[in-house]
């Protein structure tokens, strides 16, 4: 078993775009400049937003962190995003998910000018992975392929197993993982909660993607030997014994399951770094598309 | 075994349709306006479009026929489309695919205002279908989602292996009957020309989609008792015994895969005349939306 390393991985990406951002800035070009979103005090939008901003500063991006109240109006909030559409000096921007109940999260995204739309949660954006135009591919199946590219890993003709079927995760996934590329060119199964047999449809996967939000969901008993296993599960279980008083729990039963992989990736320091580092590429080519 | 047959259903449709025309007809209000923008003189390009308008003329609405040579340079035709788009009496328009070499298909579909764009080919329409919002879904997977609705053939938790994965047919397929909708729920499988052991897989189906555009592919080993067959290929084969010269020859050997299922369309009068219909669905929706 090898484990698919997220972390290093995306030190990796990190590395080249900060390269990419000093050979910018020698020319003495404007560097790129990403602007964070977040509405309310949400515990888990405040870290993942902090990380964001944290990224950039390392790449030597621009960063803006926009808080607004959590009782702001949904007109308030649409127009921040025409401001941020407007203003020249931004080349993309994320409004972090999710919206506090009040606010429609659709209408929230679909006023984003897809340009500037570096998450790729806009219809636009969305279609034009589908029909393989030039896009930004929303950040954790975008992640996710660069892991595979990076790991070599051969999915030509394996059958990918997609669990999950999501709007910016499992259906995006299942997506590029069936198109004539590579990696890609996978026979690609989506599964889901109405799915029969799911354990068996697990076991027949050379490819098991995992996307559903359920704690350690996937057994030893659902994995076919040699597989390789990508969770995209975290969530935060409470846990007296650790300092932040929880711990990140994945889809899958890392332990129990591990031994029969070819490779794996963990709850933490697998897919996460791969999303955070997509942000940063994508923000990347929101600046050179200027 | 028993056909569904399309040809009857999207009568049923085109009734529907034409009803509501009289409707609005009575409140005295223009009726749905489709264009059609034929660039060239290709055979089968010359025959669907005439289908196109004898269809609008059926149900009542107006059409127009927009000819142009196929010497024309593509900023003609990206001058017309700018007509089309700005033109408050259509309520829709289609370019016919293919155009000449000379011209960038994408370009023209990237250059059709979404909200006219009744084909469902704009990125922004393609991603409203993968999100779940208010769309023209592309004409053939919506007629085969409403032949399976109108025949109320159970999906929830089958196995639907879509063969082919095109942007127009066989990735929206999968997407759509994979979403949480009836019809749709369903586990859905991409396969394509990488698959390995197409054969196996196809067995598998419960409902199997088929749009490759190789004649008689799908033989009666690679169908599961009581599948339902969807063949959405559609090739002319020359056939002197036929006045046209030609025969028209699905994806599937219908008369040997036919026993074994318990519901399949035939090439003609199956998947062809809903995906008409379903340009007039669009039409009207379109016509709605003002």
């Amino acid at each position: 078993m090898q484990l698919l390393d997220g972390k290093s991985c995306s030190q990796q990406i990190r590395q080249e775009i900060a390269q990419r951002v000093a050979e910018i800035k020698a020319t003495g070009s404007r560097v790129p400049h990403l602007a964070a979103v977040l509405v309310g005090n949400d515990g888990a939008s405040e870290t993942y937003v902090a990380f964001k901003v944290k990224d950039c500063q390392e790449v030597g991006f621009d960063s803006t962190l926009i808080r607004m109240d959590e009782n702001i109006s949904e007109q308030e909030l649409l127009d921040k995003i025409g401001e941020l559409n407007a203003d020249d000096s931004i080349d993309g921007f994320i409004v972090q998910l999710p919206l506090p109940a009040h606010i429609d999260e659709n209408k929230v995204i679909l006023a984003i000018d897809p340009k500037k739309d570096v998450d790729g949660f806009c219809p636009e954006n969305v279609g034009n992975l589908i029909l393989g135009l030039p896009t930004y591919v929303s950040a954790t199946p975008n992640g996710i392929m660069e892991l595979l590219r990076r790991y070599q890993i051969e999915t030509e003709g394996k059958h990918c197993v997609v669990l999950g079927r999501s709007n910016i995760v499992g259906t995006p996934m299942a997506i590029l993982m069936s198109r004539k590329s590579n990696p890609g060119n996978a026979t690609v199964t989506i599964a889901h909660s109405r799915t029969k047999n799911l354990a068996a449809l697990c076991r027949s996967a050379d490819i098991l993607i995992v996307a559903i939000g359920k704690t350690e969901f996937v057994t030893a008993d659902m994995v076919k030997d040699g597989a390789v296993v990508i969770d995209v599960g975290q969530t935060r279980v409470r846990d007296s014994s650790k300092k932040s008083g929880f711990r990140m729990v994945g889809d899958v039963d890392f332990d129990k399951v591990k031994d029969k992989c070819s490779y794996i990736t963990y709850v933490t320091g697998g897919v996460g770094p791969m999303t955070r580092a997509s942000l940063l590429q994508n923000t990347l080519k929101a600046h050179s598309r200027l």
